[in-house]
């Protein structure tokens, strides 16, 4: 899945060339290459699809250039991760009714792709052979209020994978720390795993309505034809995420607790906590031409060559590219939603 | 006077672009061009002598286009004051040994040109008649700290002259303080006035090695063998200011009290207090594309077109130009010059 708009980072991440495109921490390469490449040593390249905004098609194209036209699956507008799955799944299973299915972001990032490549597999080898629908849940290092949480419980289906009780939304503070406590609370990293077969029973019991404009299309998926039935039927679909509508109502949802160095990259401050900082704790990137006096604790990210200078600056987050800087305290940085909106409205899209 | 570097403004002010070249308030002039046409209402415009920095000829030709090249005055290296003023004084008396001469700055701020002109009509008057070197005294509005300050007596040389008992340096608060309050200190404006006689006199007096450098010119001034000759002069000069060369030792010094809406826009903070605010107090240039948010007391000074957006910042300056940034807090500006010299070194004198 790689449609998302990643406005919190902006002005990096910007509406035309959002965060999925990114190279966010300078690893020399983006976060959708990265996701590419560890999928590939879990399946035939021709056996992954990207499902993008129709507008991002050129860059998903540009960034992945192995990859076949048809296996880039264009959304003509967003409708949240739910009509996504539905197309994805009823198009796969038109391919191979006997397929799994790893639906996994494009953007998030995975330190110890080894372990992740073993997750992936063990729920692959029992959502092949079990009527379930798998979700990887990580264990929690911190009482992070920016994640939503999985409760469980001590029923398996096989080794390793235990029942889900409760889905949780992002907690405060309190409820988090009770929840990483008391040990039977995963991050929900909104990466699932199942068979086409049985994700689509699901879109049948919890969403029946989308199922049927995606089922509708099954003589169509992979011919020409495809292209303008999509544009049709998504605007046929309410907009609706795939936790909300299906995992938090079946009963057969599974988590496989993993630990593969995860993080949703989900803010600057994600994006800070990961990245390497000298002695006074500053993150600075590209470092050449950025200089610090008495500045500490500071998140910098600028264009290459650039001379940045800072004098007396403490916690702070200093962005820029696209012509645009943003300088904001990294414990207000919630603010950056608000504040693109803004913009946007002010100045127009082409800003955001 | 146009030789000076402006390090203190940098990174808009640069060693290449300094800051009598630069429009700095934003008014559409920059300060030289403003200099000159308020030197236009007192003297015909080939009685204007531009003494600058031989790098910055060019720049003096492409901002004030309307003067003949004889009247920009290059000097082959830095030499502070004294040596500029030996010259100029030597060169005009050549054409003139009646000339009455102005000297001043070219990078000040005057508000009232009105005022300023009768004041130095007033001071060439006088000094064409008297054996006295006049200085502007600026009646001080509050106890500045980054200014010099002349304390004068009752004695006067003609009606509003007074003569000058001492020049002070910076002075630190509290005797900024007391100056203020005794009535009679005046801050040092750094514009003089006296007959060309007059100064030459002064320089045989106190810097006899240097005046007797120029003397030897005499000859030569405004023939084509000036450039050769100063080139070898100013080699041969120390390095010193006419305040502490001659104005500090001479007995016939004497000052106008003025009041014209002066400043040295020595500092950014000088410019912050000069600029509209709005009611937080945030002075911003241009505003058409820098947006705050909780922020106060900011000076931000940043390319036409940029967005800016500022979260949570109080009381810094937010400076950039030439691919350069730099956010300083507003009490912290003394820094800016010592940063500019380690960048100097760091980087090249390319980048400051």
């Amino acid at each position: 899945m790689a449609g998302g708009i990643g406005s919190r980072f902006w002005p990096i991440s910007r509406t035309s060339y959002p965060k999925q495109f990114i190279d966010i921490l300078g690893t020399g390469k983006t976060l959708i290459q990265q996701t590419y490449e560890r999928f590939l040593k879990i399946v035939p390249k021709e056996n992954i699809f990207i499902l993008t905004n129709d507008n991002y098609i050129n860059l998903v194209k540009a960034q992945l250039n192995q990859i076949d036209d048809a296996q880039i699956i264009g959304e003509p507008i967003m409708r949240n991760t739910a009509p996504c799955i539905a197309y994805g799944s009823h198009k796969i299973r038109k391919i191979n009714p006997n397929a799994s299915i790893v639906v996994a972001p494009s953007d998030h990032l995975i330190m110890d792709n080894d372990e992740f490549i073993r997750c992936i597999n063990i729920a692959l080898e029992v959502a092949s052979k079990n009527d379930c629908l798998i979700t990887l849940g990580i264990k929690p290092s911190r009482p992070d209020t920016g994640y939503g949480y999985i409760q469980y419980n001590t029923q398996k289906i096989e080794e390793n994978l235990f029942k889900v009780k409760t889905f949780t939304e992002k907690p405060n503070l309190e409820i988090a720390k009770t929840f990483v406590q008391s040990g039977d609370f995963l991050w929900n990293a909104g990466i699932f795993v199942w068979s086409a077969e049985n994700i689509i029973k699901s879109f049948e019991k919890y969403l029946p309505e989308m199922n049927d404009i995606f089922l509708e299309g099954t003589e169509i998926y992979n011919t020409d034809k495809e292209k303008e039935f999509i544009q049709s039927a998504f605007t046929q679909c309410t907009n609706i995420s795939i936790d909300y509508g299906i995992m938090e109502k079946a009963d057969n949802v599974y988590v496989l607790p993993s630990e593969f160095g995860w993080s949703d990259l989900g803010t600057w401050d994600s994006v800070y906590e990961l990245s390497e900082k000298d002695y006074v704790g500053n993150a600075v990137r590209p470092a050449e031409r950025v200089i610090m006096y008495d500045s500490s604790n500071c998140m910098v990210n600028v264009p290459i060559g650039k001379l940045v200078v800072l004098q007396g600056l403490h916690d702070y987050i200093v962005v820029e590219d696209n012509n645009t800087l943003l300088i904001c305290p990294r414990d207000q940085e919630q603010e950056i939603k608000q504040i693109v909106a803004d913009i946007k409205q002010r100045f127009g899209p082409e800003f955001t």
